[in-house]
């Protein structure tokens, strides 16, 4: 293993000072926690806040900040953070109006996420949440019931905050969060596996000419290893996929999402987008929105996502253009 | 080589085309050119143009948009884009008050760059340019006489764009870039080398416990290979390299940008982010602008660069801590 890190088990408090150093415009890491949240004043709004492992970086914490948000949770690298620092999230970012909790589907982070909010109702705040599942590679997986929850998770946290923003309640906020969610599918693949600091050795490995789909973003296995192929058989596959996923019709709206998984030069990026963009105006889905970089990684895990989030409410598409002040948006 | 391309002598055109696809309104690609340039409307203000090999992405086209470059002329990968690309650039930007041009200091970009302005002085045009040196590792190097162009390019790029905005004359802007660049100093390491896609392997090889220092962006040799070290031995080096070259004294004001090299993780960057924090803090150095992530890269090189750019002019910080519309500032 060569990386730019010091004690494996030092990494995330260490990134976690690093990023709070570099970013102390927009946000600040709360002492004595692995939290990191926004420095902007409170206004009595509904605070949204998410987390999970860390080694996904800029998720979550590049997405704290004005119009997103409130605050992000970083455990240990793959790691649910545990309910104590759940529940100082939800205190830090409570404004009086009920915090709302972005949970991607891992059976940790579930666990953890909701037995902080048991903790925090009982200490009389108001807590709401949804799970992100829009993974469809696989059914159940390694640290999942159901199906995982990948990179569309940015879009709920986009939508949500813009909402948060606007001034909409907690139940508005759980009641639009329940109709998002299941309208957001993702579906990747890896050329290489990440390696963990404390293990130090990828988690799988793939060989010289294979590639992996389905794969998650904590290397749980996919659903086919094939040889490598050129990208735009690899993106006929994914758009394929996430067609079949969904009953679309010729002129749906839609917004897509490429997502790098952490060492995939934007070169790789641009060129499978460019496959991407037509096959789906061959297909005559109209794409309203598009965004494309890494913004759920696996560490140094060579791959990439393709999300599509049904767009059909203008509001949406509203809520994913507004403006934000956050590190990675 | 595993990499999600198509044809490796079509990864440019793909890469633009993909581009501009995903960032449509922001840009757009000059038909027929490997240019792209920015959507707003021209204002009769001087338009900052740059370029370069590509490999080096979100570099130059990252930074197209209001209040930085008006378009980014993208030669081959690793290699200087032609005079004839050039002047198109050129005739593109003008908004009738001259154009002026970004150049690293590449033999071959300095020859096309500057073959792009006679031919444009010949149509009437008014064209000046400054050459950025930045890399302090060494003296000449494989494709350059003096000091290499790196990472600290995007600083002009920030900081001539605002100016530009502002409404300053070719002269005026010829004058702060004179200034500027002698100001801004860059120093690197590799983890590994890049693969450029129509050579197919890295353009160097380093052990699994080995690292370079100093190494360009194309793969240039550095100035000294050691064995791995911790994040915080590597951050003492590249600044005590950055102090050695600047005659600081307590109190001096600087701006910093952490590069990652194309497949180094966040989560890395962080770490040593945190490791410059402590020993720029213990040398008495005020850090009144701090920058991270992939901004210059080397395809899929893994590394790190550390740029200073002294900010004793306020009017330098206020350039670079203005509002842009670009993809990737």
């Amino acid at each position: 293993m060569k990386k730019i890190i010091n004690q494996p088990t030092a990494v995330v408090d260490e990134m976690l000072d690093g990023l709070a150093y570099i970013h102390s415009d927009l946000v600040h890491r709360v002492e004595g926690f692995d939290i990191i949240a926004r420095n902007s004043e409170k206004s009595g709004k509904v605070a949204i806040i998410s987390g999970g492992g860390s080694g996904h970086e800029p998720a979550h914490a590049g997405f704290v900040g004005d119009g997103m948000l409130s605050a992000a949770i970083c455990g240990a690298v793959f790691t649910s953070p545990t309910p104590d620092q759940v529940l100082q999230a939800i205190k830090e970012a409570d404004e009086g109006a009920g915090v709302f909790m972005v949970i991607k589907n891992y059976s940790g982070d579930i666990m953890n996420f909701e037995m902080a909010q048991d903790m925090a109702e009982m200490e009389g705040l108001e807590v709401a949440s949804v799970v992100v599942d829009d993974d469809i590679a696989v059914e159940d997986s390694l640290y999942t019931q159901g199906r995982r929850g990948v990179a569309g998770t940015i879009f709920v946290h986009k939508i949500l905050g813009h909402a948060a923003r606007a001034g909409k309640s907690l139940s508005e906020i759980k009641a639009l969060a329940d109709e998002l969610v299941p309208q957001i599918h993702t579906v990747g693949l890896a050329l290489s596996g990440a390696t963990v600091p404390e293990v130090g050795k990828p988690g799988f490995v793939l060989a010289d000419d294979e590639i992996e789909f389905g794969i998650g973003i904590h290397g749980e296995p996919g659903y086919r290893k094939e040889k490598m192929q050129p990208s735009k058989d690899l993106a006929q596959e994914l758009v394929a996929k996430l067609k079949d996923s969904f009953e679309f019709k010729a002129g749906d709206k839609i917004g897509i999402l490429i997502n790098g998984m952490g060492a995939t030069p934007l070169m790789e990026q641009y060129v499978f987008a460019n496959d991407v963009a037509g096959i789906l105006a061959a297909a005559g889905l109209e794409v309203v929105y598009k965004k494309l970089g890494n913004y759920m990684t696996s560490i140094d895990m060579a791959g990439i996502s393709l999300t599509f989030v049904k767009l059909e409410r203008e509001d949406w598409l509203e809520a994913l253009n507004s403006p934000v002040a956050t590190i990675a948006w």
